[in-house]
């Protein structure tokens, strides 16, 4: 099985493992819908491929927190996902091309649903205790950082609510701490020390910003499951309202290499410096005429 | 210094280390005032007393471990009480006397509020892990569990979205579950099994369930600081209307009587009989002729 193929296969039995806990008999039937709804069919899966990525580089000697620590990233990204939709912030009516969770079953049910996988991520992390209690803490401080105030996505989100806004701890917070996360959660998962990989998150998470901006600004609402020109519309700060589209795609570039140069020595290190250029490829689409993706 | 007076100045404490991480320099000014809002002043904390008091009574041999469960568990109840409180649930005006978070700041600000309170109540607990990192995953596996689906807050709250509900079930998720996680933290804080532990905090939260419903059904709105009568104008599961006041009353006396006798033999056993007394006089405030108190 080639390894791509390998880490999604990894990554969704993950998933359907946290998700088990959460459905079970017992749960009530249309909010268990909700977080289904909410995770399955998923993006493209970025975050828990570079966890698995990195911990793969780091010899990956404990799949099983790697696998969990995988899951716990994306379900922690999807219930952002829910709860930015919501009316009260982008009042987004579809993501991936389907209805919004609160629009296909209802607002309480999204803000629960977005609740629920916040709490399935930090209970998928803390079963892993039983094989390493120390990583499992590690895991969960980690996520819990780069999901909260003052240096997660909930201070990302709560930036939009200022009146004045720095382009850069904006982003830094909205977009990359999540890929901060998923470097050095990987990292940790596999035993090793999560700082030397926060370069590697943050450059991989500015790309990621940068890429989307230009998606945003290019693409049509149908290649990309969303409205386009709404981060516009919304005045929110955007790197190709700032430097210009050849500006932004030149920004790009140097990021992409500067995340490179970042990389860590480790066992893997080459097989890490491709995963950025594929998920590179994978981020610009209408750049590389590869069929679009979309990359949320 | 009175025991109770010190178990309410650790609580304080506490919280305010937790709440020091969030509200940092660089989070967002505005974000920042929500999440302290949400916190200060507080209800009874009724909660955190409890994980103090077991915690107490099981030996306390690491106190900077029970005071960030004690923390962690409150700032988990205060996230629920924020969502709970947005126009899609309750549409609370009010909380503990005062505008609710969405009324005094802004529905985006009230959802991310909640998150935020929830990602600092793991990260305060996985900040236990260099004390002891096996107490700090089994608080974090106890605290989601109680928190998510299908055993917890989340859960019960989802309930209210079904067309056939389990008075018991819903509950026992909705109100007890925090309960059940008061005690078990504060046995796990103290390096406890938490199983034995279940019963009593189960019970508690079943008086406390009656006595929510008792004090709605009788109270008037100046006296909880919320409007009365709002169960049954919601059409949820009440004591009240399925026993009548003193069927309800009795009910609550027998619980109670249960709730002292599941207490697990410990040092301080005599001890925390004695807190359930203490707990009972301060939820009924009607009964006994005391100032009246906002328990939640």
């Amino acid at each position: 099985m080639d390894i791509n193929e390998r880490i999604r296969e990894r990554i969704e039995n993950a998933i359907n493992d946290s998700l088990a806990i959460v459905q079970a008999e017992t749960a009530p039937k249309r909010l268990s819908a909700a977080v289904d709804y909410a995770m399955r069919p998923g993006g493209a899966r970025i975050r828990p491929r570079i966890v698995l990525s990195v911990a793969m580089a780091c010899g990956d000697d404990r799949p099983a927190i790697s696998d969990a620590a995988a899951a716990a990233l994306e379900l922690m990204h999807c219930a952002s996902l829910v709860h930015d939709d919501l009316p009260c912030f982008d009042d987004a009516g579809f993501r991936r091309g389907k209805p919004s969770v609160h629009n296909a079953f209802s607002e309480p049910l999204a803000v629960l649903a977005g609740d629920c996988l916040i709490m399935a991520a930090f209970e998928t992390l803390a079963g892993t205790a039983e094989l390493d209690a120390t990583r499992a803490a590690a895991l969960i401080l980690t996520l819990a950082r780069r999901s909260g105030m003052p240096d997660g996505i909930c201070a990302g989100q709560g930036w939009e609510s200022e009146d004045r806004i720095d382009l850069g701890t904006y982003h830094r917070t909205k977009t990359g701490a999540l890929f901060i996360a998923a470097t050095q959660m990987g990292a940790i998962a596999a035993g090793q020390p999560p700082e030397p990989w926060f370069g590697l998150g943050d450059r991989i998470g500015e790309a990621f910003q940068v890429a989307d901006d230009l998606r945003d600004a290019l693409a049509d609402a149908e290649t990309t499951g969303k409205p386009s020109g709404q981060d516009d519309r919304m005045e929110r700060p955007n790197a190709v309202a700032k430097l210009g589209v050849s500006g932004a795609m030149e920004r790009l570039g140097e990021i992409l290499d500067s995340a490179k140069t970042s990389i860590p020595s480790c066992p893997g290190d080459a097989m890490l410096a491709e995963m950025v250029t594929a998920e590179a490829r994978r981020m610009m689409p209408y750049l590389s005429g590869d069929a679009g993706s979309d990359a949320r």
